[in-house]
């Protein structure tokens, strides 16, 4: 089994803190995903969607897509449960990281991929040349406020997204946090509970995978 | 149990062809969406995201999001298997599904709400007033026609999305593509694959639910 893997890139991020906490070591490729390594012939076998993170098992089959690399690892490694233990922590998990999924991970990406000079045409992962719309960039960051206001409100009632235990949920949001705050648009001040939880996660070990 | 529903919205949809796949009886309520009742304090109650559907169980607890009230009824429910069998094909099953949420749910999504009239300030689902792109709707009629494009190929190879099985995979992609023929940006000429695999399961019961 091998991850492949870009270290920059924040969703790659996610499945190598889901290992760490899994405590599972699984051997890595970097992707050079400045050359386009990505929109090669030999990765577009691996991966037609020309993204990473990409799990390739032993018989061949490749896994691609976050969510879907780590319930493959939950269901050969169950413990420590990452994605809920009976069905409805398991649905209740699922619920909160796919909030945040849409609200987090897809909103920093439109305000990183709709603005930042330096990715031209690349307003879209995959292999098409898709080019900027700078007002997805400018309602983005107001989205990113509201996910800091849903994200503060929920972890008021809770330690961690999904109840008292760290899931899955934790590392989407977590990943999308950091990405706002890489561009500039970070926890608001006030949102306490998102700071008590962030540095929270932030000390785990797996933060730094 | 009860499902709270808007007949007329796809993600509704998606899980009631789910329930009827499953052989499942759930009773409905019908939120208003039109006069805005998903805005109303108590419809945050149950779902602060204003979306439907919610899931309601008997305890008081709400899921909503397509995939965790699905997540939970397979797992009340295993059979017959909607979202995988073993490790591999449950992560290959999550793979095709999040592919076309991404790549065909919410690009007719920004496709619809980003281009038609009646639907003022409400380019995302939500409480938030957030108003058109027209470019944004505009980028997403190239993104159908790339769906249909990866959904051509992948047909070309399996029976269904995930193999030789349906799936909830092919529940999203079955869903998108009924959203995207009602916005006129229908199946392809040429898509053959496309063409034989909406046929079959759009003549399964389950597509009238």
């Amino acid at each position: 089994m091998k991850l492949y893997d870009y270290r920059p890139a924040p969703n790659p991020r996610r499945v190598r803190i889901f290992i760490a906490e899994k405590g599972m070591t699984i051997p890595t490729v970097q992707v050079d995903f400045p050359n386009k390594e990505q929109h090669s012939d030999a990765y577009r076998k691996l991966n037609p969607w020309c993204t990473a993170p990409v799990l390739g098992l032993d018989d061949g089959t490749c896994i691609s897509e976050c969510m879907a690399i780590c319930r493959y690892l939950e269901n050969i490694q169950p413990d420590p449960p990452l994605m809920g233990v009976d069905a409805k922590d398991k649905g209740l998990v699922s619920m909160w990281e796919h909030r945040f999924e849409f609200d987090g991970m897809t909103t920093v990406r439109d305000a990183h991929r709709n603005s930042l000079p330096e990715l031209k045409s690349r307003a879209l992962a995959g292999f098409a040349e898709v080019p900027k719309i700078p007002a997805l960039a400018e309602r983005a960051r107001g989205q990113v406020e509201r996910m800091f206001q849903a994200l503060n409100t929920r972890l008021g009632e809770t330690e961690f997204l999904a109840g008292e235990r760290y899931t899955v949920a934790d590392i989407t949001a977590q990943v999308a946090t950091d990405g706002a705050i890489a561009l500039d648009m970070g926890i608001p001040a006030g949102a306490d509970h998102v700071k008590r939880w962030h540095e929270a996660v932030s000390q785990r070990p797996s933060a730094k995978a």
